[in-house]
Protein backbone atom coordinates (compact mmCIF):
# COMPACT_ATOMS: atom_id res chain seq x y z
CA UNK A 1 0.00 0.00 0.00
CA UNK A 2 1.45 3.20 -1.15
CA UNK A 3 0.97 6.12 1.18
CA UNK A 4 -1.59 8.02 -1.48
CA UNK A 5 -3.87 5.00 -1.20
CA UNK A 6 -7.65 5.34 -0.30
CA UNK A 7 -8.72 3.53 2.93
CA UNK A 8 -10.25 0.71 0.95
CA UNK A 9 -7.84 -1.64 1.14
CA UNK A 10 -5.83 -4.05 2.66
CA UNK A 11 -9.03 -4.28 5.60
CA UNK A 12 -8.37 -8.49 6.28
CA UNK A 13 -8.46 -6.63 10.15
CA UNK A 14 -11.75 -5.59 9.74
CA UNK A 15 -13.34 -8.35 7.58
CA UNK A 16 -12.50 -10.69 10.79
CA UNK A 17 -13.85 -8.20 12.67
CA UNK A 18 -16.87 -8.77 11.18
CA UNK A 19 -17.08 -12.18 10.63
CA UNK A 20 -17.11 -12.13 14.50
CA UNK A 21 -20.23 -10.75 14.75
CA UNK A 22 -18.77 -7.89 16.39
CA UNK A 23 -19.20 -4.01 15.55
CA UNK A 24 -16.56 -1.38 15.98
CA UNK A 25 -17.40 1.78 17.35
CA UNK A 26 -13.78 4.25 17.32
CA UNK A 27 -11.82 1.48 18.38
CA UNK A 28 -14.21 -0.07 20.83
CA UNK A 29 -16.71 -3.05 20.49
CA UNK A 30 -19.60 -3.63 20.81
CA UNK A 31 -22.44 -6.67 20.40
CA UNK A 32 -24.49 -6.28 17.44
CA UNK A 33 -27.31 -6.02 20.21
CA UNK A 34 -26.63 -3.05 21.38
CA UNK A 35 -26.36 -0.79 18.45
CA UNK A 36 -29.93 0.50 17.95
CA UNK A 37 -29.85 1.45 21.86
CA UNK A 38 -25.97 3.10 22.54
CA UNK A 39 -24.97 3.64 19.25
CA UNK A 40 -26.95 5.02 16.48
CA UNK A 41 -28.09 7.92 19.03
CA UNK A 42 -24.93 8.94 18.92
CA UNK A 43 -24.24 9.21 14.50
CA UNK A 44 -24.61 13.19 13.32
CA UNK A 45 -26.31 13.47 9.50
CA UNK A 46 -22.51 13.41 7.96
CA UNK A 47 -21.87 10.08 9.66
CA UNK A 48 -19.26 11.61 12.65
CA UNK A 49 -19.46 10.28 15.39
CA UNK A 50 -20.35 12.58 17.89
CA UNK A 51 -19.80 11.91 22.24
CA UNK A 52 -22.53 13.69 24.15
CA UNK A 53 -19.88 16.44 26.11
CA UNK A 54 -19.79 14.18 29.10
CA UNK A 55 -18.55 11.81 27.07
CA UNK A 56 -15.28 13.39 25.59
CA UNK A 57 -12.69 12.64 28.76
CA UNK A 58 -14.15 8.70 28.41
CA UNK A 59 -12.55 9.13 25.13
CA UNK A 60 -9.58 10.65 26.15
CA UNK A 61 -9.13 7.73 28.80
CA UNK A 62 -9.49 5.10 26.76
CA UNK A 63 -6.43 5.57 24.82
CA UNK A 64 -4.07 4.48 27.47
CA UNK A 65 -5.86 1.61 28.40
CA UNK A 66 -4.89 -2.17 27.58
CA UNK A 67 -6.33 -4.61 24.52
CA UNK A 68 -9.27 -3.94 23.19
CA UNK A 69 -8.45 -0.24 24.03
CA UNK A 70 -4.93 -0.21 22.69
CA UNK A 71 -6.46 -0.75 18.99
CA UNK A 72 -7.87 2.95 18.86
CA UNK A 73 -7.77 4.21 15.21
CA UNK A 74 -5.84 7.02 14.34
CA UNK A 75 -7.26 10.81 15.21
CA UNK A 76 -6.91 12.22 12.16
CA UNK A 77 -7.63 15.69 13.98
CA UNK A 78 -4.26 15.93 14.93
CA UNK A 79 -1.58 17.98 13.25
CA UNK A 80 0.80 16.19 10.76
CA UNK A 81 3.78 16.97 8.27
CA UNK A 82 1.23 18.18 5.61
CA UNK A 83 -0.21 21.02 7.62
CA UNK A 84 0.99 24.47 6.72
CA UNK A 85 1.58 27.46 9.10
CA UNK A 86 -2.32 28.64 8.79
CA UNK A 87 -3.31 25.56 9.37
CA UNK A 88 -0.86 24.68 12.72
CA UNK A 89 -1.25 28.48 14.28
CA UNK A 90 -5.22 28.31 14.14
CA UNK A 91 -4.83 25.07 15.79
CA UNK A 92 -2.53 26.37 18.01
CA UNK A 93 -4.82 29.10 18.96
CA UNK A 94 -7.67 26.96 19.66
CA UNK A 95 -6.18 24.14 21.51
CA UNK A 96 -4.51 26.51 23.82
CA UNK A 97 -8.21 27.11 25.40
CA UNK A 98 -8.81 23.74 25.65
CA UNK A 99 -7.31 23.08 28.66
CA UNK A 100 -6.29 26.11 31.28
CA UNK A 101 -4.14 25.77 34.63
CA UNK A 102 -5.95 27.44 37.55
CA UNK A 103 -4.22 29.36 40.67
CA UNK A 104 -3.84 26.28 41.83
CA UNK A 105 -1.66 24.84 39.13
CA UNK A 106 -3.92 22.28 38.18
CA UNK A 107 -5.42 21.48 34.98
CA UNK A 108 -8.94 21.52 33.75
CA UNK A 109 -11.02 21.98 30.59
CA UNK A 110 -11.14 25.37 29.03
CA UNK A 111 -14.33 27.12 26.96
CA UNK A 112 -13.45 25.03 23.47
CA UNK A 113 -13.01 21.59 23.46
CA UNK A 114 -11.28 19.72 20.29
CA UNK A 115 -12.91 17.23 18.49
CA UNK A 116 -11.66 14.10 17.76
CA UNK A 117 -12.09 12.35 14.08
CA UNK A 118 -11.94 9.25 12.66
CA UNK A 119 -12.35 7.17 9.32
CA UNK A 120 -15.30 5.58 9.86
CA UNK A 121 -17.95 6.17 12.63
CA UNK A 122 -19.58 2.89 12.42
CA UNK A 123 -18.03 0.05 10.35
CA UNK A 124 -20.36 -2.71 10.24
CA UNK A 125 -24.49 -1.07 10.28
CA UNK A 126 -26.66 -2.84 8.32
CA UNK A 127 -29.62 -0.78 9.70
CA UNK A 128 -32.78 -1.78 7.41
CA UNK A 129 -31.05 -1.41 4.19
CA UNK A 130 -29.30 -4.16 2.61
CA UNK A 131 -25.47 -3.84 2.07
CA UNK A 132 -23.04 -5.87 0.59
CA UNK A 133 -20.43 -7.32 2.99
CA UNK A 134 -17.97 -5.62 0.70
CA UNK A 135 -19.16 -2.37 1.04
CA UNK A 136 -20.10 -2.78 4.43
CA UNK A 137 -15.89 -4.00 5.25
CA UNK A 138 -14.67 -1.49 2.91
CA UNK A 139 -16.97 1.58 3.23
CA UNK A 140 -15.22 5.20 4.71
CA UNK A 141 -16.05 8.56 5.73
CA UNK A 142 -16.31 10.49 3.03
CA UNK A 143 -14.30 13.34 4.45
CA UNK A 144 -11.49 10.85 5.59
CA UNK A 145 -11.32 8.91 2.29
CA UNK A 146 -7.37 9.07 1.50
CA UNK A 147 -4.19 8.17 3.02
CA UNK A 148 -2.50 10.46 1.62
CA UNK A 149 -1.81 13.33 4.37
CA UNK A 150 -2.65 16.80 3.11
CA UNK A 151 -4.33 15.81 -0.20
CA UNK A 152 -8.05 16.22 0.35
CA UNK A 153 -9.82 17.15 3.29
CA UNK A 154 -7.44 18.17 6.29
CA UNK A 155 -9.39 19.49 9.33
CA UNK A 156 -10.09 19.87 12.74
CA UNK A 157 -12.86 20.92 14.89
CA UNK A 158 -13.45 22.98 18.35
CA UNK A 159 -16.53 23.55 19.88
CA UNK A 160 -17.43 26.10 23.03
CA UNK A 161 -20.30 24.52 24.28
CA UNK A 162 -20.74 28.38 26.63
CA UNK A 163 -20.97 30.44 23.65
CA UNK A 164 -22.98 27.71 21.51
CA UNK A 165 -20.17 28.23 18.87
CA UNK A 166 -18.32 25.67 16.83
CA UNK A 167 -14.89 26.80 14.60
CA UNK A 168 -13.32 24.32 12.12
CA UNK A 169 -10.26 24.74 10.49
CA UNK A 170 -9.61 23.55 7.10
CA UNK A 171 -6.76 23.20 4.52
CA UNK A 172 -8.38 22.19 0.85
CA UNK A 173 -5.91 19.42 -0.44
CA UNK A 174 -5.32 19.38 -4.10
CA UNK A 175 -7.51 16.47 -4.79
CA UNK A 176 -10.98 18.91 -3.88
CA UNK A 177 -10.10 21.19 -7.29
CA UNK A 178 -13.51 22.20 -9.08
CA UNK A 179 -12.50 25.25 -10.88
CA UNK A 180 -9.28 24.99 -11.97
CA UNK A 181 -6.88 26.16 -9.00
CA UNK A 182 -9.75 26.60 -6.50
CA UNK A 183 -11.78 23.97 -4.36
CA UNK A 184 -14.64 22.69 -5.59
CA UNK A 185 -18.06 24.12 -4.82
CA UNK A 186 -18.83 20.33 -3.47
CA UNK A 187 -15.76 20.05 -1.40
CA UNK A 188 -16.92 23.50 0.24
CA UNK A 189 -20.87 22.00 1.38
CA UNK A 190 -19.15 18.89 2.71
CA UNK A 191 -17.38 20.99 4.60
CA UNK A 192 -20.60 22.87 5.84
CA UNK A 193 -22.58 19.55 5.71
CA UNK A 194 -19.89 18.08 8.52
CA UNK A 195 -19.68 21.16 10.75
CA UNK A 196 -23.33 22.66 10.93
CA UNK A 197 -24.45 18.46 11.59
CA UNK A 198 -21.81 18.51 14.10
CA UNK A 199 -22.71 21.31 16.14
CA UNK A 200 -26.31 21.18 15.83
CA UNK A 201 -25.82 17.70 17.40
CA UNK A 202 -23.64 19.17 20.26
CA UNK A 203 -26.36 21.63 20.65
CA UNK A 204 -29.81 19.17 20.04
CA UNK A 205 -28.45 15.62 20.40
CA UNK A 206 -28.58 13.36 17.27
CA UNK A 207 -30.01 15.24 14.19
CA UNK A 208 -30.21 14.41 10.57
CA UNK A 209 -29.35 17.55 7.84
CA UNK A 210 -32.78 18.67 6.33
CA UNK A 211 -31.81 21.31 4.27
CA UNK A 212 -28.33 23.27 3.58
CA UNK A 213 -28.45 26.45 1.67
CA UNK A 214 -25.07 27.49 0.69
CA UNK A 215 -24.13 31.04 -0.89
CA UNK A 216 -20.53 31.37 -2.67
CA UNK A 217 -19.33 34.83 -2.72
CA UNK A 218 -15.83 34.21 -3.32
CA UNK A 219 -13.34 31.05 -4.87
CA UNK A 220 -10.84 29.40 -2.57
CA UNK A 221 -7.72 28.68 -3.89
CA UNK A 222 -6.47 25.11 -3.81
CA UNK A 223 -4.05 24.25 -0.56
CA UNK A 224 -5.10 27.49 1.28
CA UNK A 225 -6.72 27.35 4.58
CA UNK A 226 -10.22 28.79 5.75
CA UNK A 227 -11.65 28.74 9.15
CA UNK A 228 -15.48 27.37 9.30
CA UNK A 229 -17.31 29.37 12.05
CA UNK A 230 -20.86 28.00 13.22
CA UNK A 231 -23.11 29.35 15.12
CA UNK A 232 -27.09 29.16 16.53
CA UNK A 233 -29.55 31.39 14.80
CA UNK A 234 -32.87 29.71 16.65
CA UNK A 235 -34.23 26.51 17.49
CA UNK A 236 -38.10 25.53 17.06
CA UNK A 237 -39.16 22.23 18.30
CA UNK A 238 -36.78 19.25 17.09
CA UNK A 239 -35.48 21.86 14.46
CA UNK A 240 -32.21 23.60 15.14
CA UNK A 241 -31.16 26.63 12.87
CA UNK A 242 -27.59 27.48 12.50
CA UNK A 243 -25.64 29.57 10.38
CA UNK A 244 -21.81 29.16 8.79
CA UNK A 245 -19.16 31.43 7.17
CA UNK A 246 -15.92 29.98 5.62
CA UNK A 247 -13.44 32.96 5.93
CA UNK A 248 -9.71 33.36 5.08
CA UNK A 249 -7.97 32.82 8.48
CA UNK A 250 -7.92 36.12 9.92
CA UNK A 251 -11.87 36.72 8.77
CA UNK A 252 -11.41 39.72 6.62
CA UNK A 253 -12.47 37.80 3.67
CA UNK A 254 -15.69 35.66 3.06
CA UNK A 255 -15.47 32.89 0.81
CA UNK A 256 -18.89 31.21 1.36
CA UNK A 257 -21.92 31.88 3.96
CA UNK A 258 -24.44 29.67 4.64
CA UNK A 259 -27.60 28.43 6.61
CA UNK A 260 -28.09 24.65 7.22
CA UNK A 261 -31.63 22.90 8.72
CA UNK A 262 -30.00 19.69 10.86
CA UNK A 263 -33.46 18.19 12.29
CA UNK A 264 -33.81 15.32 14.98
CA UNK A 265 -36.12 13.83 12.19
CA UNK A 266 -35.84 14.76 8.60
CA UNK A 267 -38.60 16.83 7.89
CA UNK B 1 0.78 2.49 -7.59
CA UNK B 2 -1.84 -0.26 -6.82
CA UNK B 3 -5.75 0.09 -8.36
CA UNK B 4 -6.33 1.67 -5.28
CA UNK B 5 -4.43 4.51 -5.16
CA UNK B 6 -5.50 8.43 -6.01
CA UNK B 7 -4.37 10.25 -8.57
CA UNK B 8 -1.98 12.43 -6.73
CA UNK B 9 0.50 10.23 -7.90
CA UNK B 10 2.83 9.43 -10.72
CA UNK B 11 2.43 12.63 -12.70
CA UNK B 12 6.19 12.75 -14.11
CA UNK B 13 4.91 12.79 -17.08
CA UNK B 14 2.74 16.10 -16.31
CA UNK B 15 5.87 17.73 -14.73
CA UNK B 16 7.74 17.01 -18.14
CA UNK B 17 4.83 19.13 -19.85
CA UNK B 18 4.77 21.93 -17.38
CA UNK B 19 8.20 22.61 -17.53
CA UNK B 20 8.00 22.70 -21.30
CA UNK B 21 6.03 25.63 -20.73
CA UNK B 22 2.52 23.82 -22.25
CA UNK B 23 -0.80 23.68 -21.03
CA UNK B 24 -2.71 20.59 -21.51
CA UNK B 25 -6.33 20.55 -21.97
CA UNK B 26 -7.70 17.03 -22.35
CA UNK B 27 -5.06 15.75 -23.66
CA UNK B 28 -4.65 18.75 -26.76
CA UNK B 29 -1.40 20.43 -25.87
CA UNK B 30 -1.78 24.18 -26.34
CA UNK B 31 0.16 27.32 -25.87
CA UNK B 32 -0.20 29.72 -23.06
CA UNK B 33 -0.74 32.69 -24.75
CA UNK B 34 -4.33 31.46 -26.47
CA UNK B 35 -5.57 30.25 -22.46
CA UNK B 36 -7.29 33.28 -22.05
CA UNK B 37 -9.38 33.63 -25.06
CA UNK B 38 -9.67 29.52 -25.98
CA UNK B 39 -9.96 27.46 -23.31
CA UNK B 40 -11.02 29.37 -19.58
CA UNK B 41 -14.48 29.88 -21.74
CA UNK B 42 -15.24 26.47 -21.17
CA UNK B 43 -14.88 25.66 -17.84
CA UNK B 44 -17.98 24.93 -15.40
CA UNK B 45 -17.83 26.61 -12.01
CA UNK B 46 -17.18 22.38 -10.86
CA UNK B 47 -14.66 22.45 -12.92
CA UNK B 48 -15.53 19.92 -15.75
CA UNK B 49 -14.27 20.68 -19.14
CA UNK B 50 -17.40 21.61 -21.03
CA UNK B 51 -17.59 21.85 -25.08
CA UNK B 52 -20.07 23.93 -26.81
CA UNK B 53 -22.35 21.85 -28.01
CA UNK B 54 -21.01 22.08 -31.87
CA UNK B 55 -17.77 20.67 -30.80
CA UNK B 56 -18.44 17.48 -29.10
CA UNK B 57 -18.43 15.90 -32.55
CA UNK B 58 -14.24 17.13 -32.92
CA UNK B 59 -13.74 15.34 -29.82
CA UNK B 60 -15.44 12.26 -30.98
CA UNK B 61 -13.12 12.46 -33.58
CA UNK B 62 -10.48 13.51 -31.85
CA UNK B 63 -9.39 10.01 -30.22
CA UNK B 64 -8.84 8.39 -33.53
CA UNK B 65 -5.98 10.90 -34.81
CA UNK B 66 -2.24 10.22 -34.00
CA UNK B 67 -0.31 12.23 -31.57
CA UNK B 68 -0.81 14.32 -29.52
CA UNK B 69 -4.02 13.10 -30.17
CA UNK B 70 -3.27 9.37 -28.97
CA UNK B 71 -2.20 10.42 -25.52
CA UNK B 72 -6.03 11.11 -24.70
CA UNK B 73 -7.11 10.55 -21.32
CA UNK B 74 -9.34 8.26 -19.61
CA UNK B 75 -13.11 8.98 -20.42
CA UNK B 76 -14.49 8.06 -16.98
CA UNK B 77 -18.44 7.94 -18.27
CA UNK B 78 -17.66 5.43 -20.02
CA UNK B 79 -18.98 1.97 -18.78
CA UNK B 80 -16.45 0.19 -16.43
CA UNK B 81 -16.36 -3.42 -14.59
CA UNK B 82 -17.51 -1.86 -10.99
CA UNK B 83 -20.90 -0.65 -12.51
CA UNK B 84 -23.98 -2.41 -11.44
CA UNK B 85 -27.00 -3.47 -13.43
CA UNK B 86 -29.09 -0.14 -12.89
CA UNK B 87 -25.90 2.09 -13.78
CA UNK B 88 -25.74 0.12 -16.89
CA UNK B 89 -29.47 -0.15 -17.62
CA UNK B 90 -29.84 3.75 -17.35
CA UNK B 91 -26.41 4.50 -19.12
CA UNK B 92 -27.90 2.27 -22.04
CA UNK B 93 -31.21 3.92 -21.97
CA UNK B 94 -29.86 7.32 -22.54
CA UNK B 95 -27.08 6.25 -24.49
CA UNK B 96 -29.30 4.56 -27.50
CA UNK B 97 -30.80 8.20 -27.69
CA UNK B 98 -27.59 9.56 -28.83
CA UNK B 99 -27.53 8.27 -32.38
CA UNK B 100 -30.45 7.20 -34.46
CA UNK B 101 -30.54 6.02 -37.80
CA UNK B 102 -32.49 7.48 -40.47
CA UNK B 103 -35.18 6.18 -42.84
CA UNK B 104 -31.73 6.39 -45.69
CA UNK B 105 -29.59 4.56 -43.00
CA UNK B 106 -27.34 6.80 -42.24
CA UNK B 107 -26.74 7.77 -38.90
CA UNK B 108 -27.63 10.90 -37.00
CA UNK B 109 -27.23 12.40 -33.35
CA UNK B 110 -30.14 11.86 -31.59
CA UNK B 111 -32.03 14.59 -28.74
CA UNK B 112 -29.48 13.09 -25.76
CA UNK B 113 -25.98 13.40 -25.80
CA UNK B 114 -23.30 11.84 -23.37
CA UNK B 115 -20.65 13.94 -22.14
CA UNK B 116 -17.06 13.27 -21.81
CA UNK B 117 -15.27 13.07 -18.40
CA UNK B 118 -12.01 13.74 -17.02
CA UNK B 119 -10.52 14.43 -13.97
CA UNK B 120 -8.72 17.14 -14.44
CA UNK B 121 -10.05 20.17 -16.89
CA UNK B 122 -6.85 22.28 -17.26
CA UNK B 123 -3.98 21.32 -15.71
CA UNK B 124 -1.48 24.03 -15.44
CA UNK B 125 -3.82 26.76 -14.73
CA UNK B 126 -2.32 29.47 -12.83
CA UNK B 127 -4.84 32.60 -12.76
CA UNK B 128 -4.00 35.83 -10.64
CA UNK B 129 -3.60 32.93 -7.49
CA UNK B 130 -0.40 31.79 -6.69
CA UNK B 131 -0.28 28.55 -6.03
CA UNK B 132 2.80 25.93 -5.64
CA UNK B 133 4.17 23.92 -8.35
CA UNK B 134 3.30 20.74 -6.28
CA UNK B 135 -0.14 21.41 -6.29
CA UNK B 136 -0.48 22.95 -9.78
CA UNK B 137 0.88 19.36 -11.15
CA UNK B 138 -0.80 17.17 -8.55
CA UNK B 139 -4.50 18.52 -8.32
CA UNK B 140 -7.12 16.33 -10.02
CA UNK B 141 -11.36 17.31 -9.91
CA UNK B 142 -12.66 16.46 -7.15
CA UNK B 143 -15.17 14.05 -8.43
CA UNK B 144 -13.00 12.07 -9.92
CA UNK B 145 -9.51 11.99 -7.76
CA UNK B 146 -9.82 8.25 -6.63
CA UNK B 147 -8.69 5.82 -8.91
CA UNK B 148 -10.74 2.63 -8.14
CA UNK B 149 -13.35 2.21 -10.21
CA UNK B 150 -16.27 2.33 -7.94
CA UNK B 151 -14.81 3.49 -4.96
CA UNK B 152 -16.29 6.66 -4.47
CA UNK B 153 -18.24 8.99 -7.51
CA UNK B 154 -19.15 6.66 -10.72
CA UNK B 155 -21.45 9.35 -12.51
CA UNK B 156 -22.16 9.96 -16.56
CA UNK B 157 -24.14 12.85 -18.17
CA UNK B 158 -26.39 13.23 -20.92
CA UNK B 159 -27.71 16.26 -21.83
CA UNK B 160 -30.90 17.33 -23.92
CA UNK B 161 -30.62 20.84 -25.54
CA UNK B 162 -34.32 20.42 -27.04
CA UNK B 163 -36.08 19.68 -23.83
CA UNK B 164 -33.46 22.10 -21.93
CA UNK B 165 -32.90 18.91 -19.83
CA UNK B 166 -29.96 17.30 -18.18
CA UNK B 167 -29.68 13.85 -16.26
CA UNK B 168 -27.00 12.26 -14.41
CA UNK B 169 -26.69 8.41 -13.83
CA UNK B 170 -24.66 8.30 -10.66
CA UNK B 171 -23.60 5.33 -8.76
CA UNK B 172 -22.26 5.77 -4.75
CA UNK B 173 -19.33 3.95 -4.23
CA UNK B 174 -18.11 2.83 -0.75
CA UNK B 175 -15.84 5.60 -0.14
CA UNK B 176 -18.80 8.45 0.10
CA UNK B 177 -20.66 7.56 3.62
CA UNK B 178 -21.87 9.99 5.41
CA UNK B 179 -24.74 8.12 7.80
CA UNK B 180 -23.11 4.78 8.55
CA UNK B 181 -24.27 2.58 5.14
CA UNK B 182 -25.84 6.14 3.65
CA UNK B 183 -24.07 8.58 1.40
CA UNK B 184 -22.92 11.27 2.85
CA UNK B 185 -24.85 14.83 2.61
CA UNK B 186 -21.84 16.10 0.99
CA UNK B 187 -21.43 13.92 -1.57
CA UNK B 188 -24.77 14.20 -3.35
CA UNK B 189 -24.39 18.34 -2.58
CA UNK B 190 -21.37 17.59 -4.84
CA UNK B 191 -22.84 15.63 -7.46
CA UNK B 192 -25.66 18.40 -7.40
CA UNK B 193 -23.47 21.36 -8.11
CA UNK B 194 -21.80 19.26 -10.57
CA UNK B 195 -24.92 18.38 -12.37
CA UNK B 196 -26.17 22.23 -12.55
CA UNK B 197 -23.00 23.71 -12.97
CA UNK B 198 -22.85 21.69 -16.18
CA UNK B 199 -26.63 22.20 -16.83
CA UNK B 200 -26.45 25.68 -16.71
CA UNK B 201 -23.49 26.20 -19.03
CA UNK B 202 -25.16 24.47 -21.85
CA UNK B 203 -27.78 26.93 -21.64
CA UNK B 204 -26.03 30.23 -20.69
CA UNK B 205 -22.41 29.70 -21.43
CA UNK B 206 -19.97 29.86 -18.48
CA UNK B 207 -20.60 30.24 -15.39
CA UNK B 208 -19.82 30.17 -11.47
CA UNK B 209 -22.39 28.62 -8.63
CA UNK B 210 -23.42 31.43 -6.75
CA UNK B 211 -26.28 29.41 -4.52
CA UNK B 212 -27.25 25.83 -3.80
CA UNK B 213 -30.16 25.28 -1.77
CA UNK B 214 -31.02 21.57 -0.83
CA UNK B 215 -33.27 19.40 0.93
CA UNK B 216 -32.70 16.14 2.28
CA UNK B 217 -35.76 13.65 1.74
CA UNK B 218 -34.73 10.34 2.26
CA UNK B 219 -31.29 8.59 2.57
CA UNK B 220 -29.15 7.34 -0.39
CA UNK B 221 -28.10 3.49 0.52
CA UNK B 222 -24.09 3.42 -0.28
CA UNK B 223 -24.00 1.11 -2.83
CA UNK B 224 -26.72 2.33 -4.89
CA UNK B 225 -27.18 4.23 -7.93
CA UNK B 226 -29.46 7.33 -8.50
CA UNK B 227 -31.16 9.27 -10.99
CA UNK B 228 -30.41 13.08 -10.99
CA UNK B 229 -32.85 15.49 -13.31
CA UNK B 230 -31.79 18.53 -13.90
CA UNK B 231 -34.15 21.35 -15.84
CA UNK B 232 -34.37 25.21 -16.33
CA UNK B 233 -36.69 26.98 -13.90
CA UNK B 234 -36.31 30.37 -15.70
CA UNK B 235 -33.53 32.77 -16.65
CA UNK B 236 -33.01 35.96 -15.88
CA UNK B 237 -29.85 38.39 -17.09
CA UNK B 238 -26.72 36.64 -16.03
CA UNK B 239 -28.60 34.48 -14.06
CA UNK B 240 -29.77 30.95 -14.73
CA UNK B 241 -32.21 29.11 -12.33
CA UNK B 242 -32.20 25.31 -12.29
CA UNK B 243 -33.80 22.51 -10.56
CA UNK B 244 -32.62 19.26 -9.40
CA UNK B 245 -34.36 16.14 -8.33
CA UNK B 246 -32.32 13.21 -6.96
CA UNK B 247 -34.55 10.24 -7.51
CA UNK B 248 -34.03 6.48 -7.27
CA UNK B 249 -33.74 4.86 -10.85
CA UNK B 250 -37.10 4.73 -11.78
CA UNK B 251 -38.05 7.63 -10.39
CA UNK B 252 -40.61 6.57 -7.69
CA UNK B 253 -38.82 7.92 -4.59
CA UNK B 254 -37.61 10.85 -3.72
CA UNK B 255 -34.19 11.34 -2.17
CA UNK B 256 -32.93 15.03 -2.82
CA UNK B 257 -34.24 18.16 -3.72
CA UNK B 258 -32.33 21.24 -4.74
CA UNK B 259 -32.85 24.50 -6.75
CA UNK B 260 -29.16 25.91 -8.18
CA UNK B 261 -28.52 29.21 -9.25
CA UNK B 262 -25.50 29.46 -11.95
CA UNK B 263 -24.60 32.89 -12.86
CA UNK B 264 -22.34 33.89 -15.23
CA UNK B 265 -20.50 36.18 -12.28
CA UNK B 266 -20.53 35.45 -8.78
CA UNK B 267 -23.59 36.97 -7.06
Amino acid sequence: MTPHESYSTGETRGAQQMARGLCQVMGREISKGSFNTNIRQKITPSGTLQLPWSSINSVRTMAVLPWPFSSQPRDFSLPNSSWGSDMRHLYEHYNSQCEVETEEGEKKWGVWRRLPSYNRSLKYATGGVYLSKIIQSKARLFTRNIREQGAAFEYVMFVNKQEQKCVCVFQAGHLLEGPPGHVHGGAIATMIDTVTGTHATYLSGPVMTANLNINYRSPIPLGSTVLLTCSLDKKEGRKTFVSCQVTNTDGSKLHTEATGLPSSAVV
